[in-house]
């Protein structure tokens, strides 16, 4: 997606250690018309393969999964880090390390919104280690729903994630991967 | 607003003290045309005071945020609870009582994103005590930036924050108000 290519190449700041910040337009600050266009993208890509609902993890999924539900016309749940007091159980739970933040966080779903009949399509702002979206992919299990793919806006292929997913053997598509982050310079792959 | 007022009475939970369970529309689980339709409604009764950004408090204000911004054609920035390590220093910091969650965070803006030019529409799922909108507000002082309103989906008035807030001097508009909660009941206000 070249709108978001572009974007990353003139705004993202490689903080080493393979971190990207992106803070100027998708987490922190976003850009709401860049995110709709993303969103639309990724809805177009998975749209054959009839999601039900659309599933992410808070915080910074939230506006790419939301753009996307929303050019699909399906629902989207986030699951929550820290379990809010009107999450009631039975709750569907799974840990995943946080890359960010540096530690371990919980996922956790409720069953009253993902149930067996759902087809799944993850959506996140990040493809990275692959870590939290594979706990998402766990949730989608125990709730005995059906993933039909995972969509991102960015994937940092030098991390791997795409290798770890690949079991899964449902389509992963991102807008824009980059293939190395090199003394400050995004190498996107072509 | 009709279709969400529709939604709270049919859909709302009442959990006792105060709480009311939206998670399957509005938290946790998004309804994304409602929720589309919530941020135009709110975009249509601020774009005449010309707002160059929307700001809100993660988790739940991103939505409503975001259908807000997109509607209006500006960035939404959302204030950060924990601190990411893509946040650089200066961070603006202010801090608010969690009603949902019952401690003290921390909503902390880049200045890089909020600066004094900045015409500031602040948009929150709830209004409740005001106390998260407030520390929003003062975000907004802290960056030199104008107000020029505070829009919500649900004011719960029997909580008071509208008074809280009244010196600021800025319009407050809520999609659906709720009088009262009692006994499982939830009474809109007219």
């Amino acid at each position: 997606m070249k709108e978001l290519a572009r974007r990353v190449l003139e705004e993202g700041q490689d903080l080493g250690r393979g971190i990207l910040k992106v803070d100027g337009f998708i987490n922190h600050q976003i850009d709401p018309q860049l995110m709709q266009h993303a969103g639309q993208e990724l809805a177009s890509r998975f749209a054959h393969l009839e999601p039900t609902k659309v599933l992410t993890a808070e915080i910074s999924g939230i506006a790419p999964a939301l753009a996307t539900a929303l050019a699909l016309g399906v629902p989207v749940i986030y699951a929550r880090k820290t379990r809010p007091i009107t999450m009631c159980e039975p709750v569907l739970v799974e840990s995943a390390p946080s890359h960010t933040r540096g530690l371990e966080v919980l996922l956790m779903v409720s069953p009253e919104y993902l149930d067996a009949a759902a087809r799944v399509l993850i959506v996140d702002d990040f493809l990275a280690t692959g870590l939290t979206i594979s706990a998402l992919t766990r949730l989608v299990a125990q709730a005995g729903a059906t993933l039909i793919g995972i969509g991102v806006l960015i994937e940092k292929a030098f991390e791997n994630g795409r290798t770890a997913l690949s079991k899964l053997d449902v389509p992963i598509e991102a807008l824009v991967t980059i293939a190395a982050m090199e003394e400050g310079r995004i190498i996107l792959e072509k």
